[in-house]
């Protein structure tokens, strides 16, 4: 497995196995790798012949300076953790953007709302980001997880708009045994808020169970999670059931009629933790 | 000269080229091609081994209606122009773009100014739609005309910023013997509007000699031109010295001490001109 670090040099490493007539697969990542990370390598490799992984805290979707701060960054460690996979090069630039970049690439529609309207700008830099990654490392298919779900349908959407030249491939979300999505995050929970964080799957799943009995109501649905979190002592950012299409919020008198996604953003301790499911009439 | 018309073939097209190590040059036009154009084609020939001209003329940069449906349209002609050149593909599709088409790339801090002041979202659709050609053709060198100096100072910085893996290459400007540059609307001015547009150029050129022979202070650059085309009926968008970094107009006080651009956007006839000419201290 490479460490490649510089531009240049993993645009030449992509380019030697393009003109080998070799798929490349794309995995980026902020690091602090867990099994979620390693199962989206794994895709990956399922849909091309050699696998990258990006390592990159990546400043500009970070709409509090000390979130980024605290991100965690443990590039050594995520070596570690990529050597058992089917990962060839590791790619963890220092820095990517010019001193002064001034170029956004934006979905504004799809990032209205969920995320977007919670973390200014967030998608933006997502969308900037993945470009320029596309860019630099020209994969024939980029790995995205479900768990990051609006980021997903931005990017995929933006491929479609720009006719950027690769397929996404979703990856389903990986969770710990009791259901909690596994996240960099998680390790910034103490045990306590780890064992309250557990009600957003609880929450989640039962909402859907509830509606495969046949609950359409919005409000019916929101109402048992917003109370589970009240409860645990969760501070919601959101607790939504989405369009799928617009992924705009529904109102509680309307009814599930159509694609859909619950989707959530709690704090638990301080640490801001999303999840979502998917809803099909 | 093979005439492409769908984004598959478009694609299939250069990958073989590339396979075969050729570089691809790109001139996108919107047809209505003149000497301007072939002279870029000719340039880009200097710079590749196959060129590929775009034909399209893109809703989305328009901010008027009317413009956009009145902007000349001959494919055949322009094909026929093509034909004594180096051209080797032309790549005209009917449409480009998603149906529900949301995604939106803009380098907003140098759109602020001169043209992307008068017609809003311009430079948008321009960033947008040149990514999407770049994403397509998958150019080594695309050439951009100084005739539309904004525009490609846009593009050179959004293709540093998002790191796309090809170089632009500027074309200096084609005039007529006159000197009014060369553009596709030139063909819209009757015969009286075509003779005070040259007030344009020679109002361009005195202020270049005017700053040759020692003149700094912007005021006294600015309004011999602005009387001029108060003579000759031309209804000014702009007339801008503007500084060259940035492309932020500068203040009739302000003395021009770094490299700077005169700029001009003026209506003859209905029929909106722009030109410009730099200056370096």
């Amino acid at each position: 497995m490479e460490l490649i670090t510089d531009k240049a040099a993993m645009r030449a490493w992509s380019r030697a196995r393009h003109l080998q007539h070799k798929r490349i697969g794309f995995v980026p990542t902020m690091g602090a790798l867990h099994a979620g990370h390693l199962a989206l390598v794994e895709l990956a490799a399922q849909h091309a012949d050699e696998v990258v992984v990006s390592i990159y805290v990546n400043p500009t979707q970070f709409d509090r300076r000390d979130d980024f701060e605290r991100y965690p960054r443990a590039v050594a460690d995520d070596q570690s953790a990529l050597a058992g996979t089917p990962c060839r090069a590791v790619f963890a630039p220092s820095d990517l953007y010019n001193h002064d970049h001034m170029t956004w690439v934006e979905v504004p529609a799809l990032a209205a709302h969920l995320c977007g309207a919670y973390r200014p700008g967030h998608f933006r830099g997502v969308a900037t980001i993945v470009t320029k990654f596309f860019s630099i490392v020209t994969p024939d298919v980029a790995v995205f997880g479900d768990k990051d779900y609006q980021q997903r349908r931005v990017i995929e959407r933006m491929v479609s708009d720009l006719d950027l030249p690769l397929t996404i491939v979703a990856g389903p979300t990986t969770r710990e045994p009791d259901g909690l999505a596994m996240s960099s995050r998680n390790a910034r929970l103490t045990a306590e808020w780890r064992a309250a964080a557990v009600s957003i799957p609880d929450a989640l799943f039962a909402a859907r169970d509830r509606f495969l009995g046949g609950e359409r109501r919005v409000g019916a649905l929101r109402k048992p999670m917003l109370d589970a979190f009240a409860k645990t002592g969760g501070i919601v950012d959101y607790v939504a059931v989405a369009d799928d299409a617009t992924l705009t919020p529904m109102g509680d008198d309307q009814r599930v009629d159509r694609p859909a996604v619950i989707a959530v953003a709690v704090f638990f301790g301080g640490v801001r933790l999303i999840d979502n499911v998917r809803l099909d009439p």
